[in-house]
C-alpha cells in the first residue's frame, strides 16, 4: 500500500470517489525574519507562501522565477501538490491570512496583515474572528471533501506554541522543513511570548492563539468546522502543524471529533520523522485518522527529491494530504513520481544538466 | 409569470433544481469621485461595493453601518440579493477586482487597485490579464450553473464607453442608478476616453477595455466563458452593464453564445426602463436571453422599495438574475416581498417609524 495509515477507521473509503476542493492557507510570520526558525531560504521566507500557491493554482511561481527551495536546495513540497492538481484535476483556491507578499493570482483575502510577534506574545488580535470567517467562508464552499494545507514559514514554532499553551506534551515533537530541528530556540521563543500573554490554564483557545498561533490556524479550523458539520470529510493536509489545529478545533467543538470526519494526512517523511512525533502529539488530542503517502524518493534522480528521504522539506502546501486523496482515488505511484521530477526539470529548466 | 423573458429558448428549464453559485464582481472607478456619473449616493460611493457584498455575504453591511442608499434613499439592491440567499440557501463568494475599500469579509482578490480614469482613456492596463484570472478562477470554481453580479458605482458609463468603442449603437440606451439618467454626461466622458486612447476600427476588445472599460468587465466575461465551455449555464445578473460583458464575451469567443448557455438576468424595472434600451441593445450583439424578475414593489410599505418602480436604483449587485433563478426554483413572489421588506426593517432599525 502506498498510504501508511493510524487510526484509519473507515476514512478512506469516505473519500473515494468524491468530488474535492484542495485550499491551501498562508500566513507569513514577523518573527521569521529576524529569528532563524525557518528551514525556508532566508532571501525568499517572504516570497514563498506566494510563490507556493502561484505554482500548485497555475503552474508556475509568478512572484519568484523558479519555485521556493528550502536552504539544502531541495525544492518546495508545492510541486507535488500541483502534480496532484494536474494529475487527478482537482480544483484548488488559495487563502491569504496574513502573507507578507500577495499572491498574483486570483485567491481568498481573510486577513491582509502578517501574523505578528511571536516571542511578545503578540500573534494576533483577531483569532476569534478569523475562526468565525474561516467557518463562514467554508459554509459557501462547494465541494464533497475539503483538503485544506498551509504554507507558513515558521509555523512548526507556533504549532508548538499554541501546544503548549493548551496543555500538551509537545517539547522535542514538532517537525521542522530543515534538518537540523532548532527545538531549543523554538521552545525560547515560544515560552517568551506565552509568559508575556500571560497564558495560563484559565486561558481560552483564542487567547493561546493570539499569544503565539498563527493566522491559518483559526481559518483552518473554521474552514474544518464547517465542512464536518455538513457530513463532509476533511483532511488536514501537513504535519505536526496541523496537530495544533486539530487541538483548536478539540477547544472549539469537541463533538464534531467524534464522527470520525477530521484526518490528518501527511507525508511519510513527517510520520517517520526522528526530529519530530506526530503520532505522539495526536494521541494525546483525539484519535483521529493518520495518514501518511509514499513518494519512493530513495532512487529519485532528481537530488533535492532524495534529500527528501534524509530530512529536508519533508511536507508542506498540504502534498502529503492531497497525494493521499490522491492515491486512495487511483493515482499510480509510478506515474505520479516521474510526473513530479518532470515537473521539477522544467520548473528548474534543469533538463539539460540531468 | 413573475418573470419576463425575451428569446427565453428553453434557458429557464437548465436552471432548475440545480446548484448555482453567486458570485458578485466589485470594482471602484476613480473618474466618479469627481464627475458625478454614478446615482450613488457621493458620501457612501467609496464603501458602496464593500458594503454590498458584506450584506450578500454575512446579513449585514460591515463596512457601513447601515446599508448604502442612493441620493433620493432608496436602499441597495443587495437587499434583494441577501433575501435570495436566505431564501434559497444560495452559495456565494464575491471578487475584488478594484473597490476602493475591501470588504471585511474572506473575499476572491484579483485586482487590488480601482479602475482609473475612463475620461483619460485609462480604464486600465491589464484587461488581458484579468481576463485570464477570471477565466482560470471559474474553472476551479464548482457549481452547476453560476450567477454573477456586479457592484461597480459609475458602471453604465463604461458599459456606454465598452459598447461604443465596440461599434454598438448606444447612446442613450444604457440604464442608470438614479431617476435622472445623465445620458450626455456619460456620453461627454466615454468619448472623450475614447478619443485619447485613439480607439478605432482596428483596436482589440481589450484595447477598448483598457481604455474606457471597468476591471468588472474582463473578470466577469472570463468566468463567464469558463463555465460556458464546462456546459454550465451562466446568468450574467445586471442591466446594460452586463450588455457590455455580453459584447466582449462575444468578441472574445463567439462560438461559446451559440450554446444558448449565457442569459442576461435583470429586473423588470430596467427592462421597463423608459430612459434605456436593453433589449435595444442586446439585440444588436446576439439573441440571447433575456430574463426578467417582477416584484411587485408597486404597494410595498416600503417607499425606498417603492421609488424602484419610479425609477431609482432599478438594478444591482446581481438582484435581477439572483431574483430569477430563485424565482425558476419555487420562490413565491409574496414570501419574496415581504422577506424583503423586513430585510430592510430590521437593517434600518426603521420598524419602529412604519
Amino acid at each position: 500500500m502506498n498510504i501508511i495509515t493510524i487510526n484509519e477507521n473507515g476514512f478512506l473509503d469516505k473519500i473515494k470517489g468524491k468530488k474535492p476542493l484542495f485550499t491551501c492557507v498562508i500566513s507569513s510570520i514577523e518573527t521569521t525574519t529576524y529569528i532563524p526558525i525557518s528551514g525556508v531560504h532566508r532571501d525568499v521566507i517572504k516570497y514563498t507562501p506566494a510563490a507556493d500557491v502561484e505554482l500548485v493554482f497555475c503552474g508556475k511561481s509568478l512572484t519568484l522565477k523558479t519555485p521556493p527551495i528550502d536552504s539544502t536546495g531541495s525544492p518546495t513540497p508545492a510541486i507535488i501538490t500541483r502534480s496532484c492538481v494536474e494529475l487527478k484535476n482537482i480544483k484548488n483556491l488559495h487563502i491569504d491570512a496574513g502573507a507578507f507578499i500577495k499572491p498574483k493570482i486570483p485567491f481568498i483575502e481573510i486577513d491582509y496583515k502578517p501574523t505578528g510577534k511571536i516571542e511578545e506574545g503578540k500573534a494576533m488580535n483577531n483569532s476569534k474572528e478569523l475562526f468565525k470567517k474561516g467557518y463562514l467562508l467554508g459554509k459557501n464552499l462547494e465541494a464533497d471533501i475539503l483538503i485544506v494545507g498551509e504554507c507558513v514559514p515558521g509555523g512548526t514554532t507556533t504549532a508548538l506554541g499554541v501546544l503548549l499553551g493548551l496543555g500538551y506534551e509537545a517539547e522535542g515533537k514538532v517537525s521542522s522543513g530543515s534538518v537540523n530541528n532548532p527545538h531549543e530556540l523554538k521552545i525560547e521563543v515560544v515560552k517568551k511570548g506565552l509568559k508575556k500573554a500571560n497564558i495560563n490554564k484559565n486561558s481560552s483557545v483564542f487567547d493561546v492563539l493570539n499569544a503565539v498561533g498563527d493566522k491559518m490556524m483559526p481559518v483552518v479550523a473554521g474552514l474544518s468546522i464547517s465542512f464536518a458539520e455538513r457530513n463532509k470529510p476533511v483532511i488536514l493536509a501537513g504535519g505536526t502543524q496541523m496537530s495544533a489545529v486539530l487541538a483548536v478545533i478539540k477547544e472549539i467543538n469537541k463533538e464534531i471529533l467524534k464522527n470520525n470526519l477530521i484526518a490528518i494526512g501527511t507525508t511519510e517523511f513527517v510520520l517517520n520523522d526522528k526530529k519530530g512525533d506526530l503520532k505522539g502529539i495526536v494521541e494525546q488530542i483525539w484519535d483521529v485518522p493518520i495518514l501518511a503517502s509514499k513518494f519512493y524518493f530513495e532512487d529519485s534522480e532528481i537530488e533535492g527529491l532524495r534529500n527528501y528521504c534524509k530530512g529536508s522539506v519533508k511536507e508542506g502546501v498540504g502534498a502529503g494530504g492531497i497525494a493521499v486523496y490522491s492515491i486512495v482515488n487511483g493515482l499510480n505511484s509510478y506515474i505520479f513520481k516521474t510526473h513530479i521530477e518532470n515537473k521539477y526539470k522544467q520548473l528548474f529548466k534543469l533538463a539539460q544538466y540531468l
